[in-house]
């Protein structure tokens, strides 16, 4: 068996710990796919000192990160620190820039200086892998590089955030709200002290630009999607939901139009029984469709030490064994940006919720403001009659084009007896 | 860009016409991923002239497949004929030993002939691509042997066989057996004239043997999968199932026991409402389970002209790159076999049928069987009343060893009351 391929591990949190604990337990496996050992043999983390379960006696200790970048005994730096910019940035810059490739879990890094660094990559020979950047364990990356390398890409989307699945998931099973379930979820660690980058969309956003780039082959546009969180849907529109045989996900999709690329972030509805509407809890997943190969789903575990552990290792293993793929499927020179497809323009089916007085005359006028917008209703549910209260009309559109959906809404929005803003969520359909 | 890879295929039925319509249709696309073009040079088939609807006046012809391994102009050859022997053989074993390396959908071949086949590659320093042997479209192949590298799998099961699992679908939905629904199928084209190899199990064992040896990294163990077909569901059992909130599905496992090594193709229960249980019709789906990553399941089409191209291009991709993988995952000469876990050891829980004379004191005495054999029931369903005649009763077990089960199920059979073979079906623990 040849040299161990030896690795500088930046950052010793939980999967930087995780992936020490793998290398120690499958070392013996992984050398063998891999064609050689892989062997840690430096680290940098912020405490030295800090109990991990892990003996770090056996490696180099640098103080500082970017002293793996030129540790003449590391030939490949893992980085496990996080964050856009700062020493992450220089960090991966400074090995590549010293022809050591990088293996990363950190989406944000990518999302926003991917291309940058995929041409720094290529310029020294070396690369980047990011499995562990999008979707956990699940080897997507690896799947849309190569596993569907024959097909042209129409649309992928997929549950990109675990956090955000399990809120939703524990709101239609408790009926409870998202706030509640919220705390809860912080309570568990599932979510962290500050959600916003989980329950904003921010971090489901990340992954899909880099889901994008490599479907489509263009450099990551994190600015060209269109992102919202799953702070407002309610408890009441994850029952309607449910009630007219859809679920409630946070969905990243991207899909190519006659606009261009669209990507957006977004609470969407599901059909229930579709595969992706049984992806429940934790769990993420990511559906390909491929002009050849036809509709594919790819589910597991998108975060935790263990799995995203597992991504990095897939990667290092592709190191090892001289595995060299560009960053980004093609090479970076040839990385092409579409048009962004703009929102207004995307065809689709909605629901939307409206919160009306009961009182005669009203759907009357909700018909009419779609009517003139040439939006046409496939389903309504007006359950409780209570005259002169407040009720909620639930209805759910046939396929239309989304300026055309907002022009209905703003004329609805705007009747007498409708009390608060409608609420809207998008249908995919599949 | 590097000069192409110059492919030889031989077999031009609806893989290898699909194949060259990929290669036609999405060219520039797979050479942008591949690092360089490939190009189809040579073909050989049964019949020239033939109505294809692809230009085959492009390649030099060859009435003899075998002569594609010594065609100069060939790098690499496609092996589309078919058969554990034979042709499909014979130029397998010619291109290996020429140094070219092998892309096939051929899961005969590999299942009855891959571990020496492996090292005659490994001997020439070429290799087998055979993602398109399993489960079509669905990159499993690439997923076990690169992506999931890190971890140790315990267990693997999947729907290997798309036309079971449309007939199973169908029975269900219908209601109707499994004869008319096998009929409909082989008229619509879902089935062969001979389904034999499909049915019986046979298609999806060799399947199972060619994943388990990539997970457990053992030789391909055909003759150790336990394999059991459809042919023997019935309408009333699926009724049933579903009534207990289990589907039943064809399901190939294969699973490390305290014993060694459990293969296994058989009709089994799966919950509803878990991931496999929702992959219907003519869909395949794998899970894999892994110690770092969890539950893992890649869902897709199984079979069809698109997908399985999407496949054998995927492998020829890995080709043109350069990347080198052992056939098996691990060098052939590390290929360690493992013992049969014997079927009487198999830990699990089980439904089993008994049609018997409604009379009173069968259950007492099909429950002192039970009890006798130390199987303990879950569920019992006793419908209709029927006084003196022949109804069913069915039952689920807690886990139980299979050699107690089957020894229960001897005294039952023996039982005055029961008139027919109690039915037995096993429930997959998800």
């Amino acid at each position: 068996m040849s040299a161990p391929l030896r690795l500088g591990v930046a950052g010793l949190g939980t999967v930087g710990t995780a992936l020490v604990r793998l290398l120690d337990e499958n070392g013996p496996v992984l050398a063998a796919r891999a064609g050689r050992p892989l062997e840690v043999v430096a680290v940098s983390a912020r405490e030295r000192g800090r109990e991990r379960g892990i003996d770090l006696g056996r490696y180099r200790w640098h103080d500082r990160p970017l002293a793996l970048a030129a540790d003449p005994e590391v030939d490949a730096v893992v980085e496990l620190i996080g964050g856009a910019d700062g020493i992450a940035l220089d960090l991966t810059r400074a090995a590549l820039e010293s022809g050591r490739s990088v293996v990363t879990a950190n989406k944000a890094l990518l999302a926003h200086h991917g291309a940058a660094l995929a041409r720094l990559a290529e310029a020294h020979g070396a690369t980047i892998g990011f499995e562990a950047a999008v979707a956990g364990g699940i080897p997507i990356v690896k799947a849309l590089r190569e596993g569907l390398a024959g097909n042209r890409v129409s649309r992928l989307f997929g549950i990109l955030n675990g956090t955000c699945n399990y809120i939703l998931t524990t709101m239609r099973e408790t009926g409870r709200s998202f706030e509640a379930v919220l705390a809860e979820a912080q309570a568990l660690g599932y979510a962290e002290a500050d959600p916003t980058f989980d329950i904003d969309g921010i971090d489901a956003a990340h992954k899909l630009s880099l889901l994008a780039s490599l479907a489509f082959g263009c450099p990551p546009d994190l600015a060209g999607v269109e992102t919202e969180g799953i702070r407002h849907v309610s408890a009441l529109d994850i029952a309607f939901a449910s009630e007219m045989g859809y679920r409630i996900k946070l969905l990243g999709v991207a899909r190519l139009t006659e606009h261009g690329l669209e990507q957006r972030v977004q609470p969407s509805m599901v059909r229930i029984g579709t595969p992706i509407s049984q992806v429940e809890g934790v769990f993420n997943a990511v559906s390909v469709e491929g002009d050849q190969v036809g509709a594919t789903l790819f589910a597991g575990r998108g975060a935790g030490g263990g799995p995203t552990a597992s991504a990095v290792a897939a990667d290092l293993a592709d190191l090892a064994r001289g595995d060299r793929h560009p960053v980004f499927t093609v090479p970076a020179a040839e990385l092409a940006p579409f048009p962004r497809s703009p929102m207004a323009q995307h065809v689709g089916a909605y629901y939307f919720r409206l919160m009306v007085v009961d009182r005669p005359g009203v759907l009357a006028d909700v018909a009419a403001c779609l009517r003139d917008h040439d939006v046409s209703i496939e389903a309504l549910i007006q359950r409780a009659r209570n005259p002169g209260e407040l009720v909620p009309i639930v209805l759910t559109t046939h396929e239309t084009i989304e300026a055309r959906m907002i022009g209905a809404l703003t004329s609805i929005g705007d009747l007498d007896a409708v009390l608060e803003p409608p609420r809207m969520i998008r249908i995919e359909s599949l």
